[in-house]
Formats: structure tokens, C-alpha cells, sequence
């Protein structure tokens, strides 16, 4: 495709020569001849400098490049779309594979494509166009909107309830039983897990993450939320429309997060929080109290990010501070540790 | 069903009207009419007001509230009881599934419910009334006792050996080889993982969490050690009883931990340790050394929890500490940061 | 096997009684009679008084022992191969499972064990004497090398490309979607992820470890990478030869690691950050900026080891410091905090 047909097809400027051919979206560390890259993160503007690349996407007020760029207010966004013209998938065989053991009480909707050896439950209701990889384990009485995508080896037990337009990634464990037990007669007593889980419209659900039922009501991911791969959500959490947890955070029981709220990886919740919408969490923070809406934190106990930097940059100066203490002393012929007050 | 009646059933005291109707137990953010709740947590106090529930477990000395409600010394586990009562289990399809692959060499107790495509290895023993999901693997010579509960995608590995009522969650591994390589010959050398791992009565483990054979010898959970979901426990470790690991903790190699050890979430232990009976290690720790037993410790290095609370907040006062010492500093006419003592 | 006789097969010194018998090898916290144990952490040193087993690996420059020990430059080692000689493996069944799915343009090399219910994609090309356990999933167009190791509910997706002698644990996911999203028109625009995932010879990759496929490009693993139990690669990620990651560790996308970097347990790594060869990452350490060669670091976030351990140092004093610091305003008559400046 020539770069001045992808430019008109993406509604971007272009600059330099239109007639070059582009084959390939490339990342930019290996772009070369044909290939066609982008620039957004400022951390990879030094590529640009005796790149090989037959084009580049840029911001429109980037600094002219030598060779062919497209410009676009969003680089990453236009080069995503490149990625799909070019993207040449992998067919997904049709049909129901005549080993999938699909329940007789079942009722899948048309257009499915069930893998080999899928197991699907008594009572299960699932909706138009589903693409189920083989291996996928459906408990009984689950329902599940359209076009669900299910990838090899995820398990979904019984009676979760899903919506439309999910995807759910391999070894992703949805409705496993809640970690709920109590000391008893010398012993442990295991709490029953009798709720459910809710997934709603367009969630998404990363490789070998795991999202526990409720004791009793149920776990809920609203509308578009986006867990990465191995994040925990832990029995009765609510997750509100559009909020995003990068891999291996983990939400202890009853927590809520409110909408479009951005947590980065490895954050740990504790249980019972209620975080407010648009919150963002950086990574590797720990929470132990609620959040109110919009705050950004870092930190474990987490707190205000700039904070969080005072008082990293604090720790990084405190063994300098310690001997400017000591100067001190020294000087007023204070020694000694003082007393406890 | 009546509430008096509930209340003679589960041998607590009835205040308000018994004659109001039961019919599910409920979260306390949701309950309605026909519902019955309860109030253990503090934090959930300010629900009271305003519930629309038909009833409400409370301890004996709370307030008066102007619903039904039930008294008991511990609401949380009359809670749990009431959701037994009400619960209306999933059948589990009974009998061996004619598409499961059980090695003739196998023997399995009376009472089996094994689910479609399960694979049970040469020579396991498992005994009676397992309850296996479909899609369950079970390698060769592993010894499985009474009443096992195994999800779908579970793994367990050669050689393994398990004692009664353990329940495996979904997407758990249990026998994958531990981690353990030297350095020889200009590259790494994998080192064989002989052991095995030994799971007594009545362990949990949680979904996609992962316990590794040991190199030689067993790593060894014993009974009522409950791990849950994306726990990790390395080669050649040991819990003792009735411990606890909150999800995505982890254990390296060699680690031992005392009875009745309660770890939060995202806890790490170092290897070659050794953690005294009931200590209590709280979220995101990470453990360096060896711990007496009944501590109580905080903090990545971990240390007493008080102390590491004197240190947070410490920590929160850096910025201002600086600007105190440098205050000082000008009034002593001091400038400039001392020589390194 | 006689001691004397295992001292010639693996070339080290004997010292004390070479007849004794030797049947297993053992850890040193259960070694008893006919058992040989090894001690290389000096942590372990306190084990060999009243130590029963018959005999025992040693440092040369170790203290004599009552019992006959071998002595060898590295004791761990030598005690490997020792575990190797008298390892039993349990037998991997030959041939191909008859209810193993293998497509009709899958190409597999001879010698292949393929267990029950695997499934192997359309155009698959696998090499030769294949070691693949029952319920593995290999979309369409994977090529792999020789003597792959694929243990029970591994899956890995279309298009990767595997080299040879690389061990893949149960439930590890190799090629899943990467996290990529972008906010648009009131939701989240999800962005393909067209690329795939390279892993060459010896990789080794744990139990539930997840490696996401890369937007565009390869998300690569070099030579000798081993990645422990429940460990995330991100999309668009690069980890050089012979690096190795501790369980639960983390990167973001796009990282890259160089050759023989070591990585503790629960670390993370922020995306687009580069490390250099040879770099030491303590456990539990975050990520946030590059790293050059030859570094050792700890902390969250990560600074020099030996920094971090004054700052951890310094922690521990600061409320002591604060003591101090009030003394010294007292002392001056200085009160209340000072104005920021």
C-alpha cells in the first residue's frame, strides 16, 4: 500500500514522499525498509535519528523528519489502526467441534465456534457468535451475552453471569470460591462461597487472572473494565465502569473501585476500601485506607504521589540527614540519644 | 422461613418481631425485603440506617436497631451458617464421565464423580467420593485420600501425595519442578527436581496458585494450611497446621513456617527461613530474616509492627524534618552538609 | 551404592569410611541412614552436629566431620548429580495419545509423546522427540524446535515460535494479548495485538507464568531465559541470554533485560526501561528508570544495594531522629516547624 493511500484511508497529513510503499507496521527499534512506525513516548525520539523505516507517524508539531511522516494528534491511536489493515488473523476454525461436550440443557446462540474437548454445563445460555478456543471449561447455569471470546483453558464456574462482548484470556479462573474461613472448634472453618460473579458489557479478563465469587450477592466488573494478566479480585469487590489494573494487583474482599480509576502492577488492596472514581494508583503502591475521587497515589501505605516523591527523595537523603544531626549535636554538646517523650 | 424459627435453629436470641419471613441471606450493601444480614465489621455500622433488610445478625451488645435482629457472640459465622441453609448447591454430575482417561492401573474409591475429559495417571490411588471436575490432570503415582474436591485445570504432578478433604481450585498447580539452576559451562544448569510434595487433610488451595516438589525430599503443607488464590510456595518449603497465605504471597526455597501463621496479601519471604508459630505478617511485607514465634511484623524489610508504623510516620514527616534541620543548621551558622563520618 | 564407588563417578575427595552404603539423596533436615546430604549455605552448618545420615557433601576448607564426607569446590552441584544418579523418573508414556487433536497440516518430528486431549493447530511444525503432557493447546502456526517439554494445561498461542530443548510448566500461557488500550469516543478503544512471541533454546518458563504476545514486532526471550512460577512479560519485551526471574517479578511493556541479569521474587519493572548486562535486582524491588551494567539494587524504587540498606538503616532511627531533632529546637529554643521554603 502506497503511504499516500494510508494517509487518506487514516485522515492524517502527510509530509514527504506519498508514493513510498509501506507492507508491515514495525516497532520502532526494528523498523526497517517497507515498515512503517510511529513516535509517541518521548523516551523513543532517539530512534528517529538514522531510522530505516519507510515512514513514520508523528504529533503534528514533532520537528520535520527526513524521511516520509504521516501526522496525527494521537501517533500511538493511527498506528493501531495501521496494525489492523495490515493484520492478516488466524482462522478460527467454525463450528462446534464434535468433541466439545456441550450439556443437552444448554443453549448456545448461532455463529458459535466451540474448540475441541470445551466442556459446557447443564442450564449454560450463551449468545450470537461466540469464538470458544478448545479447553475451555463452562460450569452449569452460567449465562453469557454475544460474542464472547474465550481462550484455551479458561474456566468460568457455575452460574457467573456474563455479558456481551467479553474476552477472557487463558487460565483466567472466573467465580473461584472466596478465601473465607474462620477459627473453629480447635480448626478452621470454611465459610461457604454461595454468591456469584457479574461481568458486564466489553470487560476483559488477562491470562491467569483469577476473580472470586461472592459469599453471598455477588463479585461485579462493570461495563469495560480491563483486568491485565495475573490480577486477583478477591469475594464481593465491585469494579466500576472502564477502570484499568495492570498485572498482579490484587483487591482484597469487598473492595470497590469506582469508574475509570488506573491502577498500575502489583498494587495490593486492602479489604473493604472504597476507592473513588478516576483515582490512579501507581504501581507496586499499597492501600490500606479509601480514596476519594481524582487523587493520584503512589507508596505503601499509599499517599498523595507528590508527597510519596518528597518523601522518597527524604529516604534517599536520610543517611546524610542522620550525620548533619549528629554535626549538630556535636556542635551544642548534646550527646546521647535523648529520653522517650 | 420465619425468623423465630432461624433463631431456634441456629440457637441465638431473637429481638423484634419473629414472625417476619426469611428468604436468602444477603450483603449488607444490598439486603432487602426477605433478607437477612449482619454487622460484624465496625466499618459497616453506618448500613444500619436506613436497612431495608427483613432482619440482622448483630452482636449481643450493640444497639438496639428498629429491624428483627439476631443476636450472637460471632455474627460473621451465624452469617455464614444462614447462607448454608438457604444455599441450593449445583449438582456435581455423578459417576465417572465415559470420556475420561483413567489409567487401568489407577484405583479409585467408591463414590467418584469424574467430569468429562479428566486425566488420572498409572497407578494413582485416589480414595472415596472424590469429586473431580472435567479437565483435571493427574500424573502418574500421586495418592490422593477421601473426599477430594479437584476444579477444572487443576494440575497435579507425579508422585504427589495428598491426604483427605483438600479442595484444589481451579488453574492450580501442585508438583511443578522447583527453581533451581547453577551456573557450569558458560551457560545454566537445570538441576533435577527428585522430590515431591506432600498436602495433609483438609488443605486449600486457591485458584492458580503454585506449590513447587521439592529437589530432593518434600515440601510439605500440613493439615489446614490454606492457601489461596496465586499463592507461591518453592522447592523444599514446609507450613506447618492451620496456616494461612493470602493471595499472591510467595515462598522461596526452603522456607519454614510455624502453625497457625496468619500472611497477608503480596507477602515474600526469602529463602532458607524460619517463621515461629502464629506470627502474623501483615500485606506486602517482605521477609528477610527468621521470626520468633506470636510476632506481629510490618514493612518490606519486615519489622515489629509498631515499630513500623513509628516509621511510616516518620517517614510521612521527612519533608519536614529536612527543613527543621536546615533551620537549625542557619541559625548555628552551620552550612554545608558534614564530611562523611 | 558404595560411598567410595560414588566419590570415583563424581570426582571428589573422599574422606572417612568409603564402604558405607548409600541408597538416597536427601535434605539435610531429614537425612538419616543410607541417606548422603551436602551443606553449602552456612546457614545449614548447625545441622551437622548429631547429623544421622551416613554421609555428607562438603566445601574442602569445611571442618572435619565424624561422619565420611566427599568434598568438592561447589557442594550444591555435586549433590545434583548425585540426586540425578539415583532418580527413578516416572515414565513419560511414548507415542501419540489416540485422543490427542493434531491438525491434518501439523507437522510433528519423530519421537513425539503427545498425551491425552492435546490439541495441535493448523500448520503447527514441531521437531523431533517431543515431551507433551496431556491437555496442552497449541494454536495454529506455533513452530517449535526439538525436545520441547510441555507439561498439562500449558497453551500456547498462534504464531510462536519456540526453539529447542525449551520447558514449558503447567498452566504457563505463552502468546496471550498484551494490555494495550486507549481511551476513545466515551469508552476504551482495545488495540490489536499482532505480534508474537519468540523463545529460543533452553528457555525454561514456570508453572502459570504468562508471556504476552507483542503489539507489533516480538516480545523475545533469548537464549537460557528462565522465568520462574507466576511470572508476567509484558508486550514488547526483550530479555537477553541467561537472565533468570524470580518468582512473581513483573515487567511492563516493552523492558529489556539484558544477558544474566537476576531478578529477585515480586519485583517490577515500569515499561520502555532498559537494564544492562550482568545487573543484581533485589527481591521486591520496583523499577522505574534504567539500569546500566553490572549493578546491584534494591527498594522500591530501586536505588544501589548498598544505599538502600543505609536508607533502610536510617529508617529504622527516624523516630529516634525526631526525638533528636526536637531535643536540639528545644534546646535552641526553637519551636514550631519552620515555613517551607
Amino acid at each position: 500500500m502506497q503511504l499516500a493511500e494510508l494517509a487518506k484511508l487514516l485522515q492524517c497529513e502527510l509530509r514527504g514522499d506519498g508514493s513510498v510503499t509501506i507492507d508491515r507496521a514495525a516497532p520502532i527499534e526494528s523498523a526497517g525498509p517497507g515498515d512503517i512506525t510511529f513516535v509517541a513516548n518521548p523516551r523513543y525520539q532517539r530512534f528517529l535519528d538514522g531510522l530505516a523505516a519507510s515512514a513514520v507517524i508523528l504529533p503534528p508539531d514533532a520537528p520535520e523528519v527526513p524521511l516520509p511522516s504521516l501526522r496525527a494528534a494521537d501517533p500511538y491511536l493511527v498506528f493501531s489502526k495501521v496494525v489492523e489493515l495490515f493484520y492478516r488473523p488466524t482462522p478460527f476454525p467454525p463450528g462446534v467441534h464434535p468433541t466439545a461436550q456441550i450439556a443437552a440443557t444448554a443453549q448456545i446462540g448461532s455463529g458459535a465456534a466451540i474448540g475441541a474437548y470445551s466442556v459446557i454445563g447443564d442450564g449454560v445460555r450463551i449468545g450470537r457468535d461466540a469464538r470458544i478456543a478448545p479447553h475451555v471449561v463452562i460450569y452449569p447455569e452460567v449465562t453469557i451475552g454475544d460474542r464472547l471470546v474465550a481462550h484455551a483453558h479458561v474456566t468460568v464456574r457455575e452460574r457467573v453471569r456474563i455479558g456481551s462482548d467479553v474476552v477472557l484470556h487463558s487460565g483466567a479462573v472466573i467465580g473461584s470460591d472466596g478465601f473465607g474461613y474462620l477459627p473453629a472448634d480447635g480448626g478452621i472453618r470454611r465459610l461457604l462461597q454461595a454468591g456469584d460473579v457479574v461481568l458486564e458489557d466489553e470487560v476483559e479478563i488477562g491470562a491467569n487472572t483469577t476473580v472470586d465469587r461472592a459469599m453471598v450477592g455477588s463479585t461485579v466488573l462493570r461495563r469495560g473494565v480491563k483486568l491485565d494478566n495475573q490480577v486477583m479480585v478477591a469475594h464481593g469487590c465491585a469494579i466500576d465502569e472502564y477502570s484499568m489494573l495492570a498485572a498482579q494487583s490484587g483487591l482484597s474482599g469487598s473492595t470497590r473501585l469506582g469508574k475509570w480509576v488506573r491502577v498500575g502492577g502489583q498494587v495490593g488492596f486492602a479489604g473493604h476500601l472504597s476507592v473513588g472514581d478516576r483515582a490512579q494508583i501507581a504501581a507496586q503502591s499499597g492501600l490500606s485506607t479509601s480514596l476519594p475521587a481524582g487523587v493520584t497515589v503512589g507508596g505503601s501505605p499509599a499517599v498523595d504521589i507528590a508527597r510519596w516523591r518528597r518523601m522518597v527523595a527524604g529516604s534517599l537523603r536520610l543517611p546524610e540527614l542522620l550525620r548533619r544531626v549528629r554535626r549538630i549535636e556535636h556542635h551544642l554538646g548534646l550527646a546521647g540519644e535523648p529520653e522517650r517523650s
